[in-house]
C-alpha cells in the first residue's frame, strides 16, 4: 500500500494569551513504520476543545507539548494500516490522536466505535469524553440536580454547555443559559427548549438572572470562571452546588499567575454551599453508565449537539482561537 | 431591687479596615424597666468573635449595627431580674446579648446553663456556637474526615482551630496546624498533640506543609483565607475537602470589594475536589448531638480550650482588635 506523507500542526510557539495561527505550523514527514501493538489511522475530523490550550503552555496539569511537537487532540477516523490484535482496515476508530492527517498511534489509547450504536464522530461530541461524558458527569455526579431545581450554565451554547443543559433539562431542572449573543440565546430557547436564556454580551447578567430565578440558583455548571463565577455566586441559594467544570475566560493568560479567583467565594459559606470541580477523568469507573444514557438520548433525539465544522489542517490555530473568542455554536470541528 | 446604670459599648465610627479603640464608645443609660418575657442580665463575661466585625459594616450578612447602637456579642451572666417564665434570678444564662453590663434581652434569645453539665461560660468556649460547634459542624458534617487522613488546620491556635484540630485528632485524623509565631506551634504540638505545625509568620508554609504532608492534604479547615488559601489549595489531594469556615485575614477591610478570591481554584477540578462553606447556624438540628459530644468530652479531658482574657468593657475595641492581629492563643474573652 502506498502512503502519502504525514500532515501534522506543531506548536511553532508557547502562546501568550490567546492562540494565534503563527504559533503554529504544518509540517510534513514520510510515514513511519507501525511497531507492534500499534495502527495507522487516516484522521478525518480533529475535536477543537479547550484542553488544548493549556497543553501548550510550559507548566499544565494535562501533559505538555514540546515546542515542535505534535499538537494534542482527540479525532476520529479509519484505520488504515494495523499490526494490533483486533484492530484492521477500514475501521472506525477514535482517540487521542493529535492533529494530524495519518496517525500512528498505539491501538490501546484507540476505542473502536460500534457502528450498531454511533459513528466514531458521535465520539467527539455527544459521546465524547471532553463534551457529553464531561457534560454527564458534572450534571449527574457532581451537581447532582434534582427535579424542580433551578440549574445555570455557562458558555451554554458551547458543546459541554449546551449538553449539560439538555441533560439538567432531562433530570427535571428548570434550565437557564448563559451564552454571548441573540443567535445563541434564541438558540437556546427555541431549538433546546431551555427556558430562558441570558446573553452576557448585551444584557446585565445579574439583573436577568435576578428576573429569570427570583429565588436563586441551585446549580451552576460553570465553564466560564471570572467575574460571571462571581455574578452567579452572588445569587446561590443555601444548598447550591457550583460545578467548577472550566474557566474558558481565564485560559488565555498565564494559567499559574493570572487566574482570577472568585472574590464571592465566602458565600459558599453564608449560604452552605459547595463548590467542587472534575475532570471526567476522575469518573472513568462511569463512562459505561454515561455512554449508555448519551447513546440512548441521541438516538431518540433526546438530546442534541450541533456542529459548528471548519475545514483545513492548515487552519488549525484560527479555528483554534475561535474556541475562545465564542464565534461558534456547539461542537466545534475540523475536518481535514 | 436597686440597679446601677447600664454600661454599653455602642458603634461610635463604621472602621475602615481593622478596627480601632476609636470607633467604639461607652455610654450609661439608666436601666429600661422589663416587659413580659424578657430578663436582665448582669453580664459577667463577652465573648470576642469574629463575626462581631462584620455586623459593624453597613452592609453585612449578619444584621448591621446601626451608628450609635450596642455591638452586637455573645455573652454569659447572671439574671438579675425576669419577667419570663423558667427564668429567675441567679439562674446562668448565655447568649446574644451585646456588649453591656444590664442587658435586657427577650428570655428566648438566652439559654440557661445546665450546670451539672458545664457552666455558661463554656458556652462561649468549648460549647460555644461560634467556637465550638461550629468546629464541631466543620469537622463532622462538613470536612467529613476519615481516619487517617491529613487534616490541616489555619488559624490553628485560635478557639475555633484548635478545637477543629482536636476534634479531627479524635476522629483519627493526622492534624496540622497553621498559626503564627513559635510559641504557638509549640503550644498545638507538646500542649495539643497536633502532629505537626507551621509558623506562617517565620516559616515557608508551601515547604514545611510539603515536608510535613508530602502525600498532600485530604480536609483543610481555613478560618483565613488569601494567600494561606491559595498556598494549601496548591497541596490539596484528589478527593480532597476544603472547608470554609470564615476568612479572618479578609475581614479588615471592605469587604464587599476587597476580598481575595482563591486564584488556584482550579485545583478543585484537577482534583476533583470540594470547596464547601458553612455557618454553624446550617446545622441547627444537630446542636444536640453537638453539644453532647462536646460536653462529654470537656468533661473527660479530651479537647481543651484556653481562654486568653482581657478586663474592661473600655478596653472592647483593643480586645477585638487583638483578633485580628492575632496576639492570643485560644478563646479570647473580655471580663466585665
Amino acid at each position: 500500500m502506498s502512503l502519502g506523507p504525514n500532515r501534522k500542526v506543531v506548536l511553532a510557539a508557547r502562546p501568550e494569551g490567546m492562540p494565534q495561527a503563527s504559533d503554529f505550523r504544518l509540517e510534513e514527514e514520510s510515514p513511519a513504520s507501525l511497531e507492534d501493538g500499534q495502527v495507522r489511522v487516516a484522521v478525518e475530523v480533529v475535536s477543537i476543545d479547550a484542553f488544548i490550550r493549556t497543553t501548550l503552555e510550559e507548566v499544565s496539569y494535562h501533559p505538555s507539548v514540546a515546542l515542535g511537537g505534535t499538537v494534542m487532540a482527540f479525532c476520529a477516523g479509519r484505520v488504515v494500516e494495523s499490526r494490533a490484535e483486533g484492530f484492521a482496515p477500514g475501521d472506525e476508530v477514535h482517540g487521542p490522536m493529535g492533529a494530524q492527517t495519518l496517525a500512528v498511534v498505539p491501538a490501546m489509547l484507540v476505542q473502536k466505535a460500534d457502528p450498531s450504536r454511533a459513528p466514531a464522530r458521535a465520539h467527539l461530541g455527544v459521546l465524547g469524553a471532553t463534551t457529553g461524558l464531561t457534560a454527564y458527569m458534572g450534571v449527574r455526579h457532581v451537581g447532582r440536580v434534582e427535579p424542580g431545581e433551578v440549574f445555570v450554565v455557562s458558555a451554554a451554547a458551547g458543546a459541554v454547555g449546551s449538553l449539560a443543559g439538555q441533560i439538567a433539562k432531562l433530570d427535571g431542572a428548570r434550565v437557564i443559559g448563559i451564552a454571548g449573543g441573540p443567535d445563541k440565546t434564541r438558540y437556546l430557547v427555541e431549538e433546546l427548549g431551555f427556558e430562558g436564556a441570558i446573553d452576557y454580551k448585551g444584557e446585565d447578567v445579574a439583573a436577568r438572572l435576578r428576573e429569570l430565578a427570583p429565588d436563586g440558583v441551585d446549580v451552576f455548571f460553570d465553564n466560564v470562571g471570572g467575574e460571571l463565577l462571581d455574578v452567579v455566586l452572588d445569587q446561590i441559594r443555601e444548598g447550591s452546588r457550583i460545578v467548577i467544570c472550566g474557566a474558558i475566560s481565564q485560559y488565555h493568560g498565564d494559567m499559574s499567575q493570572g487566574v482570577r479567583g472568585p472574590a464571592l467565594y465566602l458565600r459558599l459559606a453564608e449560604r452552605h454551599a459547595r463548590m467542587e470541580g472534575f475532570a471526567v477523568t476522575h469518573f472513568a469507573d462511569r463512562y459505561g453508565e454515561a455512554e449508555e444514557a448519551l447513546a440512548g438520548w441521541r438516538s431518540s433525539g433526546e438530546i442534541r449537539l450541533d456542529e459548528h465544522v471548519e475545514k483545513g489542517l492548515e487552519n488549525f490555530g484560527e479555528t483554534l482561537r475561535m474556541l475562545f473568542t465564542g464565534g461558534h455554536t456547539g461542537k466545534l470541528l475540523l475536518e481535514i
